[in-house]
Protein backbone atom coordinates (compact mmCIF):
# COMPACT_ATOMS: atom_id res chain seq x y z
CA UNK A 1 0.00 0.00 0.00
CA UNK A 2 1.79 3.44 -1.23
CA UNK A 3 0.32 6.60 -0.06
CA UNK A 4 0.96 10.03 -1.60
CA UNK A 5 -0.05 12.71 0.51
CA UNK A 6 0.36 16.43 0.10
CA UNK A 7 0.15 18.84 2.93
CA UNK A 8 -1.10 21.92 1.46
CA UNK A 9 1.67 25.00 2.26
CA UNK A 10 -1.89 27.50 3.70
CA UNK A 11 -2.50 24.31 6.03
CA UNK A 12 1.00 23.94 7.92
CA UNK A 13 2.10 28.18 7.61
CA UNK A 14 0.61 31.39 8.52
CA UNK A 15 0.39 32.49 5.06
CA UNK A 16 -0.07 35.97 5.92
CA UNK A 17 2.78 35.82 8.11
CA UNK A 18 6.46 35.67 5.52
CA UNK A 19 7.93 32.72 6.26
CA UNK A 20 5.83 31.44 9.90
CA UNK A 21 4.70 27.67 10.65
CA UNK A 22 1.02 26.95 12.01
CA UNK A 23 2.68 24.90 14.99
CA UNK A 24 -0.78 23.73 16.10
CA UNK A 25 -1.71 22.89 12.99
CA UNK A 26 1.72 20.72 11.88
CA UNK A 27 1.68 19.25 15.12
CA UNK A 28 -1.90 17.99 14.85
CA UNK A 29 -1.23 16.82 11.19
CA UNK A 30 1.81 15.23 12.21
CA UNK A 31 -0.14 13.55 15.11
CA UNK A 32 -3.23 12.46 12.44
CA UNK A 33 -0.12 10.36 10.81
CA UNK A 34 1.69 9.20 13.67
CA UNK A 35 -1.48 7.40 14.95
CA UNK A 36 -2.12 6.07 11.52
CA UNK A 37 -0.25 2.83 10.04
CA UNK A 38 -0.42 4.10 6.45
CA UNK A 39 2.22 1.55 5.06
CA UNK A 40 4.42 2.89 2.20
CA UNK A 41 3.80 6.78 2.39
CA UNK A 42 5.45 9.85 0.65
CA UNK A 43 4.65 13.16 1.97
CA UNK A 44 4.76 16.29 -0.50
CA UNK A 45 3.93 19.85 1.11
CA UNK A 46 3.30 23.50 -0.52
CA UNK A 47 4.95 26.22 0.10
CA UNK A 48 3.04 28.28 2.07
CA UNK A 49 4.47 31.35 3.29
CA UNK A 50 7.58 30.39 2.79
CA UNK A 51 7.83 29.34 -1.35
CA UNK A 52 5.75 31.72 -2.18
CA UNK A 53 7.02 34.79 -0.31
CA UNK A 54 10.18 34.22 -1.96
CA UNK A 55 8.88 33.28 -5.18
CA UNK A 56 6.64 36.51 -5.70
CA UNK A 57 9.66 38.66 -4.71
CA UNK A 58 12.03 36.95 -7.44
CA UNK A 59 9.48 37.07 -10.00
CA UNK A 60 9.48 33.26 -10.12
CA UNK A 61 6.22 31.07 -10.83
CA UNK A 62 5.82 27.53 -12.36
CA UNK A 63 5.62 29.43 -16.06
CA UNK A 64 8.15 32.57 -15.27
CA UNK A 65 11.84 31.60 -14.93
CA UNK A 66 14.97 32.54 -12.82
CA UNK A 67 18.70 32.59 -14.03
CA UNK A 68 20.01 33.97 -10.73
CA UNK A 69 21.44 31.47 -8.68
CA UNK A 70 20.97 33.83 -5.47
CA UNK A 71 16.62 33.55 -6.53
CA UNK A 72 16.64 29.84 -7.00
CA UNK A 73 18.58 29.51 -3.42
CA UNK A 74 16.35 32.06 -1.66
CA UNK A 75 13.56 30.42 -2.26
CA UNK A 76 14.89 26.71 -2.01
CA UNK A 77 16.60 27.59 0.58
CA UNK A 78 12.98 29.02 2.43
CA UNK A 79 11.61 25.41 1.61
CA UNK A 80 14.66 23.89 3.20
CA UNK A 81 13.41 25.19 6.09
CA UNK A 82 9.99 24.33 6.25
CA UNK A 83 10.89 21.16 5.10
CA UNK A 84 13.13 20.33 8.31
CA UNK A 85 10.13 21.83 10.49
CA UNK A 86 7.78 19.35 8.84
CA UNK A 87 10.38 16.47 8.59
CA UNK A 88 11.32 17.18 12.56
CA UNK A 89 7.28 17.34 13.41
CA UNK A 90 6.84 13.84 11.76
CA UNK A 91 10.03 12.42 13.34
CA UNK A 92 8.86 13.38 16.63
CA UNK A 93 5.50 11.39 16.19
CA UNK A 94 7.40 8.34 14.94
CA UNK A 95 8.08 8.46 11.46
CA UNK A 96 11.43 7.94 9.40
CA UNK A 97 10.68 11.34 8.18
CA UNK A 98 13.46 12.19 5.48
CA UNK A 99 14.10 15.45 3.16
CA UNK A 100 14.16 14.43 -0.31
CA UNK A 101 14.66 17.84 -2.23
CA UNK A 102 13.41 18.56 -6.17
CA UNK A 103 16.18 20.84 -7.18
CA UNK A 104 18.29 18.10 -6.75
CA UNK A 105 16.70 15.11 -7.83
CA UNK A 106 14.42 16.98 -10.86
CA UNK A 107 13.49 18.59 -14.33
CA UNK A 108 10.68 20.19 -15.41
CA UNK A 109 10.60 20.09 -19.17
CA UNK A 110 7.97 22.42 -20.02
CA UNK A 111 7.99 25.96 -19.12
CA UNK A 112 5.72 27.21 -22.06
CA UNK A 113 3.17 29.97 -20.44
CA UNK A 114 0.73 28.99 -22.88
CA UNK A 115 0.15 25.65 -21.55
CA UNK A 116 -2.20 26.34 -18.92
CA UNK A 117 -2.20 23.54 -16.36
CA UNK A 118 1.43 21.81 -14.92
CA UNK A 119 1.07 18.05 -15.78
CA UNK A 120 3.24 15.18 -13.31
CA UNK A 121 3.98 14.10 -17.14
CA UNK A 122 5.99 17.53 -17.48
CA UNK A 123 8.01 16.79 -14.35
CA UNK A 124 11.30 14.50 -15.42
CA UNK A 125 11.73 13.60 -11.35
CA UNK A 126 14.14 10.41 -10.40
CA UNK A 127 12.20 8.04 -8.27
CA UNK A 128 14.68 5.75 -7.68
CA UNK A 129 16.05 7.23 -4.85
CA UNK A 130 12.15 7.49 -3.30
CA UNK A 131 11.70 4.10 -4.20
CA UNK A 132 14.99 3.22 -2.23
CA UNK A 133 14.05 5.18 0.90
CA UNK A 134 10.47 3.62 0.73
CA UNK A 135 11.66 -0.11 0.61
CA UNK A 136 14.27 0.94 3.13
CA UNK A 137 11.30 1.79 5.89
CA UNK A 138 11.44 5.22 5.57
CA UNK A 139 9.46 8.64 4.84
CA UNK A 140 10.17 10.80 2.15
CA UNK A 141 9.04 14.66 2.35
CA UNK A 142 9.65 16.54 -0.42
CA UNK A 143 8.04 19.66 -1.42
CA UNK A 144 7.35 22.51 -4.17
CA UNK A 145 10.23 23.66 -5.53
CA UNK A 146 12.51 25.50 -8.06
CA UNK A 147 13.65 22.90 -10.79
CA UNK A 148 15.96 23.29 -13.86
CA UNK A 149 13.94 23.57 -17.09
CA UNK A 150 15.75 23.58 -20.08
CA UNK A 151 15.82 26.53 -22.38
CA UNK A 152 14.74 28.96 -19.32
CA UNK A 153 16.64 28.48 -16.21
CA UNK A 154 14.81 27.77 -13.21
CA UNK A 155 11.20 27.47 -12.69
CA UNK A 156 8.74 26.15 -9.80
CA UNK A 157 7.57 22.96 -9.83
CA UNK A 158 4.39 22.90 -7.87
CA UNK A 159 3.92 20.35 -4.71
CA UNK A 160 0.66 19.38 -6.96
CA UNK A 161 3.05 18.55 -9.93
CA UNK A 162 5.47 16.65 -7.69
CA UNK A 163 2.20 14.51 -6.37
CA UNK A 164 1.05 13.76 -10.06
CA UNK A 165 4.29 12.56 -10.59
CA UNK A 166 5.08 10.50 -7.39
CA UNK A 167 1.43 8.97 -8.21
CA UNK A 168 2.01 7.99 -11.24
CA UNK A 169 5.35 6.46 -11.07
CA UNK A 170 5.11 4.80 -7.82
CA UNK A 171 1.55 3.66 -9.18
CA UNK A 172 0.55 4.85 -5.81
CA UNK A 173 -2.88 3.40 -4.10
CA UNK A 174 -3.92 6.21 -2.46
CA UNK A 175 -3.65 9.95 -3.46
CA UNK A 176 -4.40 12.82 -0.96
CA UNK A 177 -4.52 16.44 -1.05
CA UNK A 178 -4.93 17.97 2.68
CA UNK A 179 -6.32 21.63 1.89
CA UNK A 180 -7.59 24.55 3.64
CA UNK A 181 -10.81 23.62 2.68
CA UNK A 182 -13.02 20.57 3.23
CA UNK A 183 -13.38 19.77 -0.99
CA UNK A 184 -14.23 20.82 -3.89
CA UNK A 185 -16.97 23.36 -3.13
CA UNK A 186 -20.16 23.73 -5.52
CA UNK A 187 -21.98 27.12 -5.75
CA UNK A 188 -23.66 26.87 -2.63
CA UNK A 189 -20.39 25.84 -0.94
CA UNK A 190 -21.15 22.21 -0.46
CA UNK A 191 -18.58 19.51 -1.24
CA UNK A 192 -19.06 17.95 -4.21
CA UNK A 193 -18.60 14.12 -3.23
CA UNK A 194 -17.00 12.98 -6.90
CA UNK A 195 -15.73 14.58 -9.91
CA UNK A 196 -15.46 12.27 -12.83
CA UNK A 197 -13.61 13.95 -15.81
CA UNK A 198 -13.13 17.48 -17.51
CA UNK A 199 -16.42 18.12 -18.18
CA UNK A 200 -17.36 18.27 -14.59
CA UNK A 201 -14.73 20.41 -13.84
CA UNK A 202 -15.62 22.77 -16.22
CA UNK A 203 -19.28 22.24 -15.10
CA UNK A 204 -18.79 22.89 -11.47
CA UNK A 205 -15.69 25.30 -11.42
CA UNK A 206 -15.80 26.61 -15.05
CA UNK A 207 -12.55 29.12 -15.91
CA UNK A 208 -11.55 29.60 -12.29
CA UNK A 209 -7.48 30.85 -12.30
CA UNK A 210 -4.93 30.26 -9.44
CA UNK A 211 -5.10 32.43 -6.84
CA UNK A 212 -1.19 31.51 -5.98
CA UNK A 213 1.72 30.85 -7.67
CA UNK A 214 1.21 27.41 -8.69
CA UNK A 215 -2.66 27.25 -9.03
CA UNK A 216 -5.88 26.92 -7.40
CA UNK A 217 -8.23 24.88 -7.13
CA UNK A 218 -9.24 24.41 -10.81
CA UNK A 219 -5.92 23.92 -11.56
CA UNK A 220 -5.57 21.00 -9.11
CA UNK A 221 -8.45 18.96 -9.56
CA UNK A 222 -7.14 19.60 -13.16
CA UNK A 223 -3.65 17.77 -12.50
CA UNK A 224 -5.29 14.97 -10.02
CA UNK A 225 -7.44 14.05 -13.74
CA UNK A 226 -4.02 13.34 -15.13
CA UNK A 227 -2.93 10.00 -13.07
CA UNK A 228 -4.29 7.13 -12.69
CA UNK A 229 -5.29 6.39 -9.09
CA UNK A 230 -8.29 8.04 -6.99
CA UNK A 231 -7.39 11.40 -5.65
CA UNK A 232 -9.03 12.84 -2.67
CA UNK A 233 -9.39 16.56 -1.92
CA UNK A 234 -9.63 17.34 1.55
CA UNK A 235 -9.80 19.79 5.23
CA UNK A 236 -7.62 18.62 7.60
CA UNK A 237 -10.53 17.43 10.12
CA UNK A 238 -10.83 14.32 7.49
CA UNK A 239 -6.74 13.60 7.30
CA UNK A 240 -7.44 10.35 9.72
CA UNK A 241 -10.92 9.33 7.61
CA UNK A 242 -8.27 9.20 4.50
CA UNK A 243 -5.73 7.61 5.86
CA UNK A 244 -7.84 5.09 7.66
CA UNK A 245 -10.02 4.72 4.65
CA UNK A 246 -8.59 5.69 1.32
CA UNK A 247 -11.06 8.58 0.57
CA UNK A 248 -12.02 11.90 1.59
CA UNK A 249 -13.50 15.25 0.84
CA UNK A 250 -14.00 15.22 -3.00
CA UNK A 251 -12.89 12.34 -4.86
CA UNK A 252 -11.39 13.16 -8.14
CA UNK A 253 -10.93 10.25 -10.45
CA UNK B 1 34.63 21.99 -21.22
CA UNK B 2 33.45 19.82 -18.14
CA UNK B 3 35.40 19.93 -14.60
CA UNK B 4 34.54 18.21 -11.66
CA UNK B 5 36.22 19.45 -8.80
CA UNK B 6 36.38 18.10 -5.27
CA UNK B 7 36.92 20.43 -2.47
CA UNK B 8 38.12 17.87 0.58
CA UNK B 9 36.17 18.46 4.01
CA UNK B 10 39.77 19.22 5.64
CA UNK B 11 40.53 22.31 2.99
CA UNK B 12 37.33 24.04 3.97
CA UNK B 13 36.52 23.30 7.69
CA UNK B 14 38.74 23.25 10.62
CA UNK B 15 38.26 19.10 11.18
CA UNK B 16 39.29 19.37 14.99
CA UNK B 17 36.30 21.64 15.66
CA UNK B 18 33.15 20.55 15.48
CA UNK B 19 31.00 22.49 12.55
CA UNK B 20 33.26 24.93 12.15
CA UNK B 21 34.16 26.51 8.53
CA UNK B 22 37.49 27.19 7.58
CA UNK B 23 36.18 30.81 6.87
CA UNK B 24 40.11 32.41 5.18
CA UNK B 25 40.56 29.02 3.21
CA UNK B 26 37.23 28.68 2.11
CA UNK B 27 36.74 32.15 0.74
CA UNK B 28 40.16 31.97 -1.03
CA UNK B 29 39.15 29.12 -3.15
CA UNK B 30 35.86 30.68 -4.24
CA UNK B 31 38.13 33.41 -5.19
CA UNK B 32 40.24 30.89 -6.92
CA UNK B 33 37.29 29.52 -8.55
CA UNK B 34 35.89 33.12 -9.37
CA UNK B 35 38.78 34.16 -11.03
CA UNK B 36 39.05 31.17 -13.22
CA UNK B 37 36.76 30.74 -16.64
CA UNK B 38 36.23 26.66 -15.76
CA UNK B 39 33.08 26.55 -18.46
CA UNK B 40 31.14 23.84 -16.93
CA UNK B 41 31.93 23.06 -13.52
CA UNK B 42 30.71 20.67 -10.81
CA UNK B 43 31.58 21.23 -7.21
CA UNK B 44 31.72 18.57 -4.42
CA UNK B 45 32.58 19.14 -1.00
CA UNK B 46 33.43 16.46 1.48
CA UNK B 47 32.31 16.48 5.38
CA UNK B 48 35.02 17.65 7.34
CA UNK B 49 34.50 18.76 10.49
CA UNK B 50 30.65 18.71 9.40
CA UNK B 51 29.79 15.37 8.14
CA UNK B 52 32.57 12.85 9.98
CA UNK B 53 31.50 14.35 13.27
CA UNK B 54 27.74 13.49 12.96
CA UNK B 55 28.75 10.08 11.32
CA UNK B 56 30.98 9.22 14.04
CA UNK B 57 28.36 10.02 16.77
CA UNK B 58 25.69 7.67 14.94
CA UNK B 59 28.35 5.02 13.65
CA UNK B 60 27.63 5.57 10.34
CA UNK B 61 30.18 5.52 7.41
CA UNK B 62 30.74 3.80 4.32
CA UNK B 63 29.67 0.39 5.51
CA UNK B 64 28.06 0.95 8.72
CA UNK B 65 24.38 1.78 8.16
CA UNK B 66 21.75 3.00 9.65
CA UNK B 67 17.66 2.71 9.51
CA UNK B 68 17.08 5.86 12.07
CA UNK B 69 15.55 8.62 10.16
CA UNK B 70 17.32 11.03 13.19
CA UNK B 71 20.63 9.63 12.32
CA UNK B 72 20.11 9.98 8.79
CA UNK B 73 18.74 13.89 9.45
CA UNK B 74 21.32 14.63 11.78
CA UNK B 75 24.15 14.06 9.29
CA UNK B 76 22.18 15.46 6.04
CA UNK B 77 21.30 18.74 8.12
CA UNK B 78 25.49 19.33 8.58
CA UNK B 79 26.59 18.36 5.21
CA UNK B 80 23.77 21.06 4.48
CA UNK B 81 24.59 23.90 6.99
CA UNK B 82 28.43 23.22 5.38
CA UNK B 83 26.69 23.05 1.94
CA UNK B 84 24.89 26.09 2.13
CA UNK B 85 27.77 27.75 2.97
CA UNK B 86 30.08 27.04 0.29
CA UNK B 87 27.22 27.56 -1.97
CA UNK B 88 26.83 31.47 -0.44
CA UNK B 89 31.21 31.56 -0.77
CA UNK B 90 30.88 30.52 -4.77
CA UNK B 91 27.88 32.86 -5.17
CA UNK B 92 29.22 36.01 -3.49
CA UNK B 93 32.36 35.48 -6.00
CA UNK B 94 30.17 35.90 -9.60
CA UNK B 95 29.83 31.77 -10.03
CA UNK B 96 25.97 30.60 -10.07
CA UNK B 97 26.29 27.85 -7.88
CA UNK B 98 23.16 26.31 -6.51
CA UNK B 99 22.66 22.90 -4.56
CA UNK B 100 22.40 19.54 -5.25
CA UNK B 101 21.69 16.91 -2.70
CA UNK B 102 22.37 13.13 -2.84
CA UNK B 103 19.96 11.72 -0.25
CA UNK B 104 18.10 13.26 -2.66
CA UNK B 105 19.28 11.84 -5.76
CA UNK B 106 21.09 8.75 -5.67
CA UNK B 107 21.20 5.49 -4.48
CA UNK B 108 24.37 3.04 -3.50
CA UNK B 109 23.96 -0.41 -4.72
CA UNK B 110 26.55 -1.94 -2.75
CA UNK B 111 27.00 -1.30 1.49
CA UNK B 112 29.25 -4.69 1.30
CA UNK B 113 31.77 -4.26 3.97
CA UNK B 114 34.20 -6.86 2.39
CA UNK B 115 34.45 -4.48 -0.55
CA UNK B 116 37.70 -2.35 0.34
CA UNK B 117 36.71 0.47 -1.85
CA UNK B 118 33.72 2.56 -3.44
CA UNK B 119 33.63 2.84 -6.74
CA UNK B 120 31.23 5.56 -8.59
CA UNK B 121 29.95 2.85 -10.19
CA UNK B 122 28.30 1.67 -7.10
CA UNK B 123 26.38 4.72 -6.97
CA UNK B 124 23.18 5.21 -8.96
CA UNK B 125 23.38 8.87 -8.70
CA UNK B 126 20.27 10.64 -11.01
CA UNK B 127 22.74 12.95 -13.19
CA UNK B 128 19.57 14.88 -15.49
CA UNK B 129 18.67 17.69 -13.21
CA UNK B 130 22.53 18.18 -12.64
CA UNK B 131 23.12 17.84 -16.34
CA UNK B 132 20.35 20.59 -17.00
CA UNK B 133 21.61 22.97 -13.86
CA UNK B 134 25.01 23.03 -16.22
CA UNK B 135 23.40 23.19 -19.52
CA UNK B 136 21.70 26.49 -17.84
CA UNK B 137 24.69 28.20 -16.33
CA UNK B 138 24.50 27.08 -13.18
CA UNK B 139 27.69 25.51 -10.58
CA UNK B 140 26.19 22.56 -9.26
CA UNK B 141 27.47 22.23 -5.49
CA UNK B 142 27.15 18.51 -4.17
CA UNK B 143 28.47 16.47 -0.67
CA UNK B 144 29.33 13.46 0.90
CA UNK B 145 26.31 12.36 1.79
CA UNK B 146 24.08 9.32 3.97
CA UNK B 147 21.88 8.02 0.67
CA UNK B 148 19.71 5.18 0.64
CA UNK B 149 21.52 1.66 0.02
CA UNK B 150 18.69 -1.19 -0.87
CA UNK B 151 18.93 -3.60 2.39
CA UNK B 152 20.89 -1.60 4.74
CA UNK B 153 19.35 1.77 5.19
CA UNK B 154 21.52 4.86 4.90
CA UNK B 155 25.09 4.53 4.22
CA UNK B 156 27.77 7.12 3.48
CA UNK B 157 28.18 8.35 -0.16
CA UNK B 158 31.77 10.25 0.51
CA UNK B 159 32.67 13.01 -1.65
CA UNK B 160 35.22 11.12 -3.79
CA UNK B 161 32.53 8.74 -4.68
CA UNK B 162 30.43 11.44 -5.88
CA UNK B 163 33.08 12.37 -7.51
CA UNK B 164 33.75 9.12 -9.70
CA UNK B 165 29.94 8.84 -10.30
CA UNK B 166 30.04 12.35 -11.98
CA UNK B 167 32.82 12.09 -13.80
CA UNK B 168 31.75 8.84 -15.30
CA UNK B 169 28.79 10.00 -15.98
CA UNK B 170 29.34 13.69 -17.59
CA UNK B 171 32.58 12.19 -19.14
CA UNK B 172 34.15 14.83 -17.41
CA UNK B 173 37.39 16.36 -19.15
CA UNK B 174 38.91 17.62 -15.82
CA UNK B 175 38.37 16.02 -12.39
CA UNK B 176 40.83 18.13 -9.78
CA UNK B 177 40.72 16.74 -5.85
CA UNK B 178 42.11 19.40 -3.69
CA UNK B 179 42.88 18.43 -0.74
CA UNK B 180 44.84 19.77 2.01
CA UNK B 181 48.23 17.93 1.08
CA UNK B 182 50.12 18.54 -2.35
CA UNK B 183 49.85 15.54 -3.97
CA UNK B 184 49.84 12.04 -3.18
CA UNK B 185 53.40 11.53 -1.71
CA UNK B 186 56.46 9.39 -2.09
CA UNK B 187 58.21 7.58 1.11
CA UNK B 188 60.76 10.99 1.04
CA UNK B 189 58.13 13.16 0.99
CA UNK B 190 57.97 14.22 -2.57
CA UNK B 191 55.20 14.51 -4.70
CA UNK B 192 54.21 11.95 -6.85
CA UNK B 193 53.46 13.28 -10.53
CA UNK B 194 51.61 10.76 -11.75
CA UNK B 195 50.52 7.21 -11.43
CA UNK B 196 49.33 4.95 -13.90
CA UNK B 197 47.47 1.35 -13.07
CA UNK B 198 47.01 -0.15 -9.49
CA UNK B 199 50.44 -1.59 -9.37
CA UNK B 200 51.68 1.48 -9.18
CA UNK B 201 49.81 2.04 -6.32
CA UNK B 202 50.54 -1.00 -4.17
CA UNK B 203 54.34 0.02 -5.00
CA UNK B 204 53.53 3.60 -3.73
CA UNK B 205 50.81 3.47 -0.99
CA UNK B 206 51.06 -0.02 0.21
CA UNK B 207 48.08 -1.36 1.71
CA UNK B 208 47.07 2.04 3.82
CA UNK B 209 43.64 2.28 5.12
CA UNK B 210 41.61 4.98 5.75
CA UNK B 211 42.13 7.87 8.30
CA UNK B 212 38.91 8.52 8.43
CA UNK B 213 34.97 7.32 7.86
CA UNK B 214 35.51 7.82 3.85
CA UNK B 215 38.64 6.50 3.37
CA UNK B 216 42.22 8.08 3.08
CA UNK B 217 44.49 8.68 0.47
CA UNK B 218 45.21 5.03 -1.18
CA UNK B 219 41.34 4.91 -1.37
CA UNK B 220 41.10 7.70 -2.96
CA UNK B 221 43.65 6.66 -5.54
CA UNK B 222 41.70 3.61 -6.04
CA UNK B 223 38.25 5.64 -6.44
CA UNK B 224 40.09 7.93 -9.28
CA UNK B 225 42.04 5.01 -11.20
CA UNK B 226 38.28 3.50 -12.13
CA UNK B 227 36.77 6.51 -13.94
CA UNK B 228 38.32 7.42 -17.31
CA UNK B 229 38.96 10.91 -17.11
CA UNK B 230 42.81 12.27 -15.74
CA UNK B 231 42.07 13.14 -12.46
CA UNK B 232 44.44 15.43 -9.97
CA UNK B 233 45.44 15.28 -6.31
CA UNK B 234 46.95 18.80 -5.68
CA UNK B 235 46.75 21.33 -2.72
CA UNK B 236 44.56 24.52 -2.14
CA UNK B 237 48.07 26.09 -3.59
CA UNK B 238 47.18 24.80 -7.01
CA UNK B 239 43.96 25.27 -7.40
CA UNK B 240 44.57 28.00 -9.75
CA UNK B 241 47.19 26.15 -12.32
CA UNK B 242 44.64 23.45 -12.07
CA UNK B 243 41.77 25.21 -13.20
CA UNK B 244 44.29 27.01 -15.67
CA UNK B 245 46.38 23.59 -17.67
CA UNK B 246 43.90 20.96 -16.18
CA UNK B 247 46.42 19.54 -14.13
CA UNK B 248 48.51 19.60 -10.96
CA UNK B 249 50.06 17.94 -7.96
CA UNK B 250 49.78 13.86 -8.61
CA UNK B 251 47.98 13.00 -11.85
CA UNK B 252 46.18 9.81 -11.71
CA UNK B 253 45.30 7.69 -15.06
Amino acid sequence: MTTVLKLGGSVITDKGEPETIDRPALASTAAALGRADPGRLVVVHGGGSFGHHHADAHGVSSTASTREAAAVTAIHDAMGRLNAAVVAALQEEGLSAVPVRPLSAAVKSDADPTTSSESGRSLGLATRPVRALLTEGFVPVLHGDVVATPGAGCTVASGDTLVAALADRLAADRVGLCTTVPGVLDADGAVIEEIDGREAVADVLGDATGTDVTGGMAAKVETLLGIDSPASIFGPDALSRFLETGTAGTVVR
